[in-house]
């Protein structure tokens, strides 16, 4: 069963001879696959060793590439790569907010990676997945981490944690793309704060609301514009949907996975390659 | 009218050894007023001078007291403050993510009150907006402004900005309350990801996404606790509209200014002072 968060007796910096031994910990339960964890129940740990030439460590970012698809030797890649198993599990605490443990090897090329055997390195986010063409011409599922300030306690699927009636605060480094407010604010000015998809806009206390999101995503590992030709306006159902794959947006402004079409008003100039990077980031969105 | 971002020619840390200065230097366009800015088109600045005397300046977060209902001296609160005017204005840049340049004055009591005059110290976010009853009795509006990292170039309300193709990454020191993930799992899973208000779900690529809401809300001032009792699985929407006053939650659960009532199931009992402090952030929930 999946045991989400630090496991008690094992901080961050704890150091492994071999996998075998990570095991016996119980940071990571599996003998061979990377991802630790169910489709139903979510991933609770990855293991960063060889991994993909295209994988990229930067410390506390990770660009992970999920797994299958590879010949016996783990060598080449002969298949797509699907939404099953261990990719699956990692998206479903993607969309949960699961912790996630990273464990680097010494075979992993990075400067984080250990000298020898093993080290747990902390609990990390899955903050967004999608799909790319590998090197092969084969797809590829990747995962973005991002590592996790403060402590999580430990905790399975099933017990209902008790919680913190007095959560501390704590300050943390973090890395940003910087964000033009000017940009979110434009566009939300240009549609009245009304989705671009359902029309529908959030009635708050003193005005109503809505979500300036980027078409093709800004910040690492995408690049895309922080440019008005690469961002509508959200209600932020459709924004959280629309990020995370739910559906996609045709040339034409149809709309795909759900019903209708996108309002587009003159003043708005979309650039179409935006639409169809976003799309072809989810297999489900391209091939429709 | 409204000018937000920087003001070339005079960057954080510029002083000024007059308010009059900092006016005819276009930081602050008001000769009296805290807040600059009207309803329609949002606040771009305040002044922190004199203040109430429970405003808290932690520096890179800020809790200010809005304007209206005092004497002729500004001494004591005869009345209370309402959603009007500087106030409407400053809740407009909440709702729309309009940077607010902040400036201290030397009356200001503070550690980051500058010596003599006066000091633009950058720009913030207003983060939050609720109202509550000052010492006199009265209704006072209170906001959280929260300093952002990185540049934001000078705009204003008429012309649509052209953005950033290469949006830069910076790192910056951010001080978070550390939420225990177990909690919002816990909530998610109770209610299979369905909205507690609309019972919808949103469906994406591998899966269905809710958001933990926090009803009393956690961090400063409000240390709300990180427990169970205190939260709901929302729809990001309602999500959205419930942290900005856009509804509330009765005792009985029916809902404030929305049709309808919350789905609660038995396993998940909510503390109902939860509910009424909730309730108490915001005139219009608390009065019906």
């Amino acid at each position: 069963m999946a045991y989400f968060g630090e496991v008690p007796g094992f901080p961050e910096g704890s150091e492994f001879d071999s996998r075998e031994s990570v095991r016996v910990a119980e940071l990571h339960r599996h003998k061979i696959s990377g991802i630790a964890g169910k489709a139903a129940e979510g991933a609770d740990a990855i293991i960063l060793n060889e991994g993909y030439e295209d994988d990229e460590d930067l410390g506390d970012l990770i660009i992970y590439t999920g797994e299958g698809g590879r010949d016996s030797n783990k060598g080449h890649q002969i298949a797509d790569q699907l939404l099953i198993k261990g990719n699956a599990a990692l998206v479903n605490s993607l969309l949960h907010g699961f912790p996630v443990r990273v464990i680097r090897g010494n075979k992993l090329k990075s400067p984080y990676a250990p000298a020898t055997g093993y080290r747990y390195d902390g609990l990390y986010s899955v903050t967004s997945h999608w799909t790319e063409k590998g090197k092969s011409g084969f797809n590829i599922i990747r995962f973005k981490l991002e590592k996790i300030s403060g402590e999580i306690p430990p905790h399975t699927n099933k017990n209902i944690p008790i919680g913190n009636r007095n959560p501390e605060t704590k300050t943390s480094v973090v890395t940003r793309t910087i964000r033009d407010s000017n940009i979110t604010r434009a566009i939300k000015e240009l549609y009245d704060d009304a989705c671009q998809v359902c029309g529908i806009q959030i009635t708050c206390e003193g005005g109503t609301y809505s979500e300036g999101a980027h078409i093709w995503p800004i910040g690492k590992p995408h690049h895309g514009s922080d440019t008005l030709d690469n961002v509508l306006c959200l209600c932020p159902n459709h924004h959280a949907q629309y990020d995370r794959g739910g559906f996609g947006v045709a040339d034409n402004f149809s709309l795909i996975n759900i019903p209708g079409s996108l309002n587009v008003i003159p003043e708005h100039e979309i650039d179409i390659r935006n639409l169809r990077y976003h799309r072809s980031l989810f297999p489900d969105l391209e091939n429709k």
